[in-house]
């Protein structure tokens, strides 16, 4: 029965790779699209809903990760961690959500938003990316393009997520996300969608260090501003001393 | 540049690799526990703090997931929505605090309880996993065993996560948590501890799916108790079904 479990990582081993492959130069482009706002000292943000919102707080306030990247939190919908937790899932088909928060944000033009969701057709995640363009923020959409062939938008314009977007990630997950069976199962099982979303979150955070880096070596500009782990000496007055320089784009800190 | 961004893939792919052969046999343990749990109508918690907490929420109320994963919810430290982000991290160090949630909870003897700690030596995580087994829980840790030959604990014991559980699934990321480094960044960076500890969960599921499907199959057993995605037609229904079946064990839901 441990067969199941070595497919599993297999599958998660062969997503990954099918992504690299794939998504590289969209990586690029996102990854573009984050370095220039790092540089330029405009606001970044991440959102997703449920499920989706992992990959989001995987990127914030992270060890090895860039400092002015904010989690855009509605209450909620942040992980499954609401009560009760069908509650994120509900205020996706919400309309109206996106717009009331996003306008309470200092998020405004020139500014950059992730948009996560895997299947790219609810309500909040198609409002949110349509109104932050209208905004003038650039987005890049980390969604699944299997969802638009083979299900419907909720949205009454019958767009994606992958329609409002600068940049798609496109992350290959399969409708259902589960890549098991079992005659014994009455569903599939064994998703990979976080997997494979913070790897490409990630992966776009590593480009966008690797520019600034790259600038800061030719002498074009600063270090890319990136936490230290709190267990390694020196990381806690370190992280401290970064928040205070970029304190005018941090959003979850007082 | 964009290599740094293959070998941010390399090195996701090279983790799980190494996982999935070095962590199968405990994997199978833990699978061993939940699998059992579940056909006894036990409990089942998951608990995280900060960005520990990710992988936890990865298995509740999840597509292809188990329907009675709770998450253990300590206000303050679920992920980085929290506000101030830095509130998780603060929490882990305070004493008492596990002793008084769990406390809280409905968790009593022979239920199951996954704590997930990176590093292992915070108070939070070794106090939790301590008082569970006082209370006769069984405890399955996820940490990295890197850390306990590099750093001390902060507990007064000296003890970490590893110490006080039935089953430890050993992450093995490095100290720093940063696969790359660069000579223009000033820190390491590049975080793969996401993508395996999640993996680490879900594979866990998918070993206990096995099992539960496999006695199913022989008519020792129902078929495991599995959510349907809400993107694939009935799923919502069928998973109201489920949860009302199993409500005398979720407690993320009314």
């Amino acid at each position: 029965m441990d067969d199941l479990v070595g497919q599993y990582f297999e599958a998660a081993v062969d997503h990954l790779r099918r992504v690299r492959a794939e998504e590289g130069e969209a990586i690029g482009r996102a990854a573009d699209l984050l370095a220039e706002a790092v540089a330029e000292g405009r606001r970044i943000f991440a959102f997703g809903a449920g499920h989706s919102s992992l990959a989001a707080q995987d990127v914030v306030y992270r060890a090895g990760g860039l400092v002015p990247f904010n989690l855009l939190n509605v209450p909620g919908m942040a992980g499954v961690s609401v009560m009760p937790a069908p509650l994120g899932s509900a205020l996706e088909r919400v309309s109206g959500l996106a717009t009331a928060t996003l306008d309470l944000t200092p998020a405004t033009h020139g500014d950059l938003l992730f948009v996560i969701s895997l299947s790219g057709r609810q309500v909040m995640p198609v409002e949110l990316a349509a109104h932050a363009r209208t905004r003038g923020l650039r987005v890049v959409g980390v969604t699944s393009l299997a969802y638009p062939g083979q299900v419907t938008s909720k949205h009454p314009s019958g767009t994606f997520l992958k329609d409002h977007c600068d940049v798609v990630l496109d992350s290959k997950i399969a409708v259902g996300d589960g890549e098991l069976t079992h005659p014994g199962a009455d569903t599939s099982f064994g998703p990979v969608s976080t997997i494979v979303t913070s790897a490409l979150m990630q992966a776009v955070v590593v480009g966008a260090v690797a520019r600034l880096a790259d600038r800061a070596q030719r002498g074009a500009g600063g270090t890319p501003p990136l936490f230290r782990s709190g267990n390694v000496d020196g990381g806690t007055d370190w992280n401290a001393k970064l928040m205070a320089e970029q304190a005018d784009r941090i959003f979850y800190a007082f």
